[in-house]
């Protein structure tokens, strides 16, 4: 049952200048999350453009065109990961710093952004916020009801929302930085790069951005498996969503306490990564650009870092251009489904797929209702799914059919770049690199809608609400 | 709501011996409508594949190789037009009267088949039947309550309803047939084969089915509007749907009098018609190996042509490997989106993608239901449509991936002939006829699969039911 939305009038104006300024951005992000987001993305993209084409931040002290400038600021703001320039060689150390600060800027961010969402969501739906209530499962607090003004997300609590995610983030990085180091110098490199290399692979790792500091990127460290497990932990880490983190940092031990959307997105997650593990294993055993020449524990470790890294890690030891078609396939689908939900990862979200397969288990069971892990899922969820995977699947096409016109090249790489940009997942064929301004344009462009655009669109959706006045006659088409 | 299905007992027991059997098929049919499908595809295909194997069948008097026999069996019942050997030449004429008959009752059988399941759902969902019921859309007549024995579907309701669909379809292909033989014998055909030819053009466009009789297939009458004209006409009366045929036959003058399947299967299909004709335009106007030297209006007609077959028709005046790769993805979506329910076309249908945008604009709409033409459409006819498009989605994707396996060709032409295959499209890249045996019997599987499996999926779907004897308490998790 969809709710009416309250007035809109704010009861908690301000008499002094800051308090006006802080009111009407209250009102803005309040009334509209969605458009507020897509205002602070564009404004971080627009000012990190000009920040990455100053002579500053190139490696040669040159002015770098406005088409890689744009790019490489959606890439680092969106942590896409895909360039058009050689990342570790093009850039100065001021250019590498903006990077730095630029995917830090883009993971807090959306985390913020999908929390607040999230929230503003679910108060106005007058549920009560699953987001912060870990394990809070007792359906009498799941109330439908009127929304008053008290229940609105204020400024304040978006800034006790962005240190929280803020101090996650920084300890998360810490902790995969320090546990890198000391692999980094068993390796061979040099304590000073071995310590900035660490933070900064910490860095792409966690914010699931996937950009190498060393020119040679892992290359030195392949056979580390030490130090790839490590990525793979900071990966999943950010790609797993913050409210999972949140419920497991106070709830990790009580899973009884986990709440429906914890164990949705771990177990479909998990699901995922062994699924692409044994599929990556039985495609690339015997193929000798990729795998061929591994034993078999070194297969399963490459395979599984592969699945990993396609949820939306980026990072990677072979050239993507080597695998099998049949790889290449199975790693659309994995990026396209991306990670879980108010995570750094993108796609249409590990939750989107469960709820469809959960609508078709309950088709084919005859269930009336949704149903996992003992709970019931209320219909409406599957309609905002549908709406997400529309969404994606109409991006993905457009921006495809856009680059195959534009550069003929074989569907194998165009599909394959198209949706790491859309799942910002930042593997790449080689393709992205090689093309005009336009495809970069479009490339551009599909990073922003792939991030930018799943984030907001399912609030802006879950958040429209209309009372119908009168109730047509129903009537059923023949589907199938 | 979902109905608990009567208790199954049959209360028109028969005393004589064929009474009993038809009493049998009468309740095997009724009880297990999906399964009794199931059965009668795979008996036919059986069938075929002994006749196609027979040395008679084939022009030489060899014996057609069992994969070879078999590939064409599936695709004759399932009136597919894929190939694995060349249709014009390989048969004798006695193959060809096999294939003339085999398409037929392929035809028959799925429209009788899909009408049937389409009956017996409606009516176990107790719920008056929409099929038959020309433009009925008065919602008092669709309350919900039991079923009572009487509703059940009857093996003399089933001779009824095969004898309009054989009507409709022998008129049908009587007139194109008629309308044909003229154009062949303008085109400097000989009158024996413009008539026999005539009929068999006829039979492959109204089936969908796409095989061509004469060794140079369509090439003679590319420049034939007329010929190609009167095809398109017979491809899109098969693609449409016999509910649809069944309406416009009665109605055709009093659109207030149709029902909402009618609507919106005419409407879906009319913008994707459209929709791909000016894709194909845009995409291919200055393509030298397709339209690049055609003026303005030939472009128009070629790229109507094109879209029209697509849906799923099967026949085309260019080698369809010429087409951009953006061409071919663009074809890919319109095939597997494929043509309206009950048809002999194949792929999700029409209205299953109505649905899910219809689900997409209530959601953006913030509507509690999805609404088409003054109509609301109950939830479950999305869950419906979700589990239909992953069926699809999840046929498709193992085959392209095994396929790519086996043949290590590039995507863009796999995932047409794939499609193709699912789809029941029959426009060809030339990769199904170079395919080695292992992907001759995957490809005849997913013939099989896009056929039977979603005609008969959504029937059993729809049909499966459960008393849920308690209410689990409600959670939302988050999606996007
Ligand atoms: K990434
Ligand atoms: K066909």
């Amino acid at each position: 049952m969809r709710i009416p939305a309250p007035t809109r009038r704010s009861v908690y104006a301000s008499r002094t200048p800051i308090g006006r300024i802080r009111d009407m951005i209250d009102e803005f992000s309040e009334q509209s999350p969605s458009r507020f987001a897509i205002l602070i993305f564009t404004a971080m993209i627009l000012i990190f453009t000009v920040l990455f084409s100053l002579p500053v931040s190139q490696a040669k002290g040159a002015v770098t065109p406005i088409a890689d400038a744009l790019f490489t600021a959606v890439s680092v703001i969106c942590v896409t990961g895909l360039s058009t320039v050689d990342m570790a060689t093009h850039w100065s150390v001021v250019g590498h710093i903006f990077i730095f600060i630029g995917v830090q800027i883009g993971a807090l961010g959306v985390l913020t952004l999908a929390s607040i969402l999230g929230l503003a969501v679910s108060r106005k739906l007058g549920l009560k916020s699953r987001l912060m209530a870990a394990g809070d499962t007792n359906p009498m607090r799941m109330r439908h009801g009127a929304v008053s003004e008290g229940q609105a997300v204020r400024l304040g609590e978006i800034g006790g929302l962005l240190a929280t995610v803020a101090v996650s983030s920084l300890v998360i990085q810490l902790v995969i930085a320090l546990l890198l180091i000391p692999r980094m110098l068993i390796d061979g490199v040099a304590l000073a790069p071995a310590i900035t290399d660490s933070f900064y692979y910490s860095a792409m790792a966690f914010t699931n951005t996937g950009f190498a500091p060393n020119a040679e990127g892992l290359a030195p460290f392949e056979n580390d498996y030490w130090f790839l497990s490590i990525l793979m932990l900071g990966v999943f880490m950010g790609s797993i969503g913050f409210p999972i983190i949140y419920v497991l940092s106070r709830n990790l031990k009580k899973p009884k306490r986990w709440s429906l959307h914890v164990k949705l997105t771990l177990v479909t997650s998990l699901i995922l990564i062994i699924a692409g593990a044994v599929l990556y294993i039985v495609l690339e055993f015997d193929n000798p650009k990729t795998y061929g020449d591994l034993n078999a524990g070194d297969t399963i470790f490459q395979s599984l870092f592969l699945s990993v890294m396609t949820r939306s890690g980026g990072f990677s030891t072979i050239p993507i251009s080597d695998l099998n078609g049949s790889s290449l396939l199975v790693t659309d689908m994995l990026m396209f489904i991306g990670g879980g939900s108010a995570s750094t990862a993108g796609g249409i979200k590990v939750t989107t797929l469960a709820v469809l397969f959960l609508a078709a288990f309950a088709e084919a069971r005859g269930n009336e209702s949704m149903e996992a892990f003992g709970r019931r899922i209320p219909g409406d969820v599957l309609r905002l799914g549908v709406s997400v995977v529309l969404w994606g699947a109409t991006t993905v096409a457009v921006s495809t059919i856009v680059i195959l016109q534009i550069t003929k090249a074989p569907l194998d790489f165009v599909l394959f770049d198209v949706i790491s940009a859309f799942a910002t997942s930042g593997l790449t064929t080689g393709l992205t690199a090689s093309l005009p301004d336009s495809g970069i344009y479009v490339m551009a462009a599909t990073m922003f809608m792939g991030r930018v655009g799943t984030v907001t669109l399912a609030a802006a959706l879950a958040a429209s609400q209309r009372r119908q006045l009168f109730r047509r006659p129903e009537e059923r088409p023949i589907v199938g």
